[in-house]
């Protein structure tokens, strides 16, 4: 999504706190920060507009870059007591708008504080500052035979602060665990200035997990200084197979039965026909062009268990009607297949000038009939969606295609997008895999939840934040946002596990 | 513990809700429960007076026996509009002191609603009420081939809704986690009677980790009604080594070494010579009583891999210094193994008229030298001290032996107890591994926690229940608690990853 909306931040419904006099803000900041951490000149804030989702712009007050947690305190101090929103930001890669300036606000960018500052190879944990991108921990810890799990698909870029802000996932998640599976320890600033040190180096803590809490805050709730992180031992070995199906349904099957036999592949991850065409055009991966869908699957471990465990994969896949399933034969062609995964959003470009891309998330038993109603739901918008995903943890990111100088095509996107996440909570899922709500998704959380866990969540916010300074307008939609969007609530109507109630 | 101390809440050092009137009290909760769910006789309230940790007692001023959802939300909204305070029990195992009745409580017990509402194979989820024993469920799915991994000594006893409560472990946690890392969904109910599901089927959710934040919450922020619970496939396979030891400093660094190595066991557990002993004499496992020290450790998984992983194991061990490390030659020698390190507990009445059972965890690396210091500390005060662990996990439980008629002891088993646990923390650990923090350890948690650490769980605990009504005088002390205890703030002087500032 590449328009340029321009701020569309509602007064009536997202309370802002009362606007706070720019000139005194930056005076006020100037004290603190060297003048090199500050940038408050239009030009210098543009590239700070905008995170992932780029189609929402917003310019802030002033871009703050503290060095380390003092100075963050110091910048968080001003913003109490001058009463300024305070957005965090990490590499600016998030795809929800997390990272949006709101009216008014600090960009307070963690990009600075990016030192690896111990690895301890014995507890098998880093010690990293925010702004450290995802690969370079598991760069730096390779030649001690150990990686950094998470791997969201913008690893290269993004950060750790910020993979903790959104809980960030990957391929690798379903064997080893999203973000808040492989934190150990954090840092954090409260908005008052409070530094606490949350977790530590033993798997149990007393007392709230605060930890977990913190985790996925999206920060509504304090700001990360310090991340401690479990590093994992690099599997001795690892092998893919590619299976092909003449039907969605039969891919989707295949992906419950081998979870239901008790294999837990390192990734499972689905392309349907749209998606698998583009990345094959784009990447040359030897994905059979005449199937439905097609299935990668990875297994990683000592060499001796994959082979065995591959093929009750391949013998799983056949069954349930795969027109083919080949292990890749050496390095040269996994890497080949992997390739193919990585390529398919860029490869999109071929198909569309633009496409939004949608988190939503599933109960694995869901998929086939979920990916029939996106199927109903693209022709009844007239946008083509292709779909490539997480299969493994149910967690879709359905691509939807529009061209954005077309008029109307980035609404249409918009709300074919919303149908979705609604369609995925009404499966009993959830509106977000690894994304997060942000200012994006902000609507469907009154799909998602009662107004009474809404207001559980504003509570523990008021708890943090009283004074609502700490990424206002995202993430919790206010009771008149909820009614505005007239939400149909679901979890009011059904319970959560609603498959549960047919036993 | 067995001497009866009575109720030692301080109201200068534990702030209490005003006292409610008891016959209002009962009329009002007689509107709302039928007659067989409420007892207020002093003779029926008696098993009520205390939980796992039996030196302390208190009477609360009636019982409420629930048996739905409806039942405990009237109850709720009796103690929420009269201002009574109320105290959750699930089977009352609990080793903390965390169902101990505080004054004129309404003592909430769950254990009639015990029903295991769903099993979804497919899914590997079961859905059940709190006062489900949490063996119950493993024998349930059994026929299917699956379990619930967290094990808990108590677990022929302790209810689901207890474990929640308290985060519970178990032997094989270190390999499957703990009870938060194998629950994918809670009901809970508010204190002012809002039902709220958390989580769900899917592995994300949007949203505050609010499911994190309840369990291990100790009954201070809701009522847990409904948990949705993982299950595991059974291993094709399981088998144990036992190594022998010429002193607990090598063992220390077997488990070291073990984990390092990558290999993860279902069980790794220690036992040094004052625990074997009485553990030989109580079940004759044939365990070495020449060794300082013996390891069990437990691998699952595929036959064929347990072979050659027992096999690293075996060697890891002989290179730490084991004068034995010897495989259980069958199915009736593994279960010999076992029947030594559960029967150890009760073991110990050879030894000694009483025990007390602590629970402090350490980084692993730590475990060489606490064990010395531990013995240190045991001379003293004059008081033997057997250890009995989680070693993988770094999960101590210190066995305290001492004679609760004899003038003295019972404080200096108290008073050695703080200590250890003050230990732990110095040492980069925490007061609790899996039995919680309730009111036997309010006070260490003055030296677990800075006063904004503790003033964080306090606002948190204010967002869900702000006139505290919700089991006061536990787990979260007072500003003027920790003055009194004198508390050594060791947090404040120094980071929780002492080790790491040495690189």
């Amino acid at each position: 999504m590449v328009a340029p909306v321009l701020d569309r931040f509602d007064p009536r419904l997202d309370p802002m706190p009362p606007p706070v006099d720019r000139r005194t803000l930056i005076a006020r900041l100037e004290r603190v920060l060297p003048r090199e951490a500050l940038i408050h000149k239009t030009e210098g804030m543009r590239v700070f507009e905008t995170d992932g989702l780029a189609a929402y712009r917003g310019m802030p007050a002033v871009v703050a870059l503290p060095a380390n947690v003092a100075e963050v305190r110091a910048v968080l101090k001003v913003c109490r007591e001058l009463g300024a929103p305070v957005v965090a930001r990490g590499a600016g890669t998030g795809l929800s708008g997390g990272a949006l300036p709101t009216p008014g606000c600090v960009l307070l960018g963690l990009s600075r504080m990016s030192a690896i500052l111990e690895i301890d190879a014995a507890a098998g944990l880093a010690r990293v500052q925010p702004g450290v991108r995802n690969l370079a921990i598991s760069e730096a810890v390779r030649p001690l035979g150990l990686f950094y799990a998470p791997d969201p698909s913008s690893q290269l870029a993004c950060s750790l602060g910020g993979n903790v802000a959104e809980n960030a996932g990957g391929v690798h998640c379903l064997k080893y665990g999203l973000t808040v599976n492989n934190v150990q320890g954090l840092e954090i600033v409260t908005l008052d200035g409070e530094v606490l040190r949350l977790g530590g180096e033993t798997l149990e803590a007393p007392g709230f997990d605060l930890m977990a809490l913190i985790t996925g805050s999206e920060g509504l709730l304090a700001i990360v200084t310090e991340i401690t992180v479990r590093l994992t031992p690099l599997p001795e070995a690892t092998q893919v197979l590619l299976a092909a199906f003449p039907e969605t349904r039969a891919a989707g099957q295949a992906v419950a039965d081998i979870i239901a036999a008790g294999l837990i592949p390192a990734g499972l991850e689905m392309m349907d026909r749209l998606a698998l065409t583009a990345a094959e055009a784009h990447t040359g991966a030897g994905y059979p062009l005449d199937a439905a869908a097609i299935l990668l699957c990875e297994l990683d471990g000592a060499p001796e268990d994959i082979g065995a465990d591959l093929e009750r994969v391949r013998t799983i896949c056949e069954a349930a009607g795969a027109s083919l399933a080949r292990i890749a034969r050496d390095e040269a062609e996994r890497e080949r297949f992997w390739a193919g995964r990585k390529g398919a959003f860029p490869a999109m470009g071929r198909m569309a000038p633009d496409y939004y891309c949608i988190d939503g998330v599933i109960p694995r038993r869901a998929l086939p009939e979920v990916l029939d109603a996106i199927t109903r739901l693209s022709d009844q918008f007239g946008l083509a969606v292709a779909n490539v995903f997480h299969a493994g943890d149910g967690n879709l990111h359905p691509l939807i295609l529009y061209d954005a100088q077309a008029p109307g095509e980035l609404d249409r996107a918009e709300a074919l997008g919303g149908a979705i996440l609604e369609l995925c909570v009404a499966k009993g899922g959830a509106i977000t895999g690894e994304h997060g709500v942000g200012r994006e998704k902000i609507n469907q959380m009154c799909a998602q939840f009662t107004p009474e866990e809404l207001e559980t969540f504003a509570a523990l916010k008021r708890a943090f934040d009283p004074e609502g300074l700490l990424n206002p307008g995202k993430t919790i939609p206010t009771p008149q946002r909820c009614v505005a969007h007239g939400a149909m609530h679901v979890h009011a109507a059904s319970p959560p596990f609603p498959h549960l109630d047919r036993f």
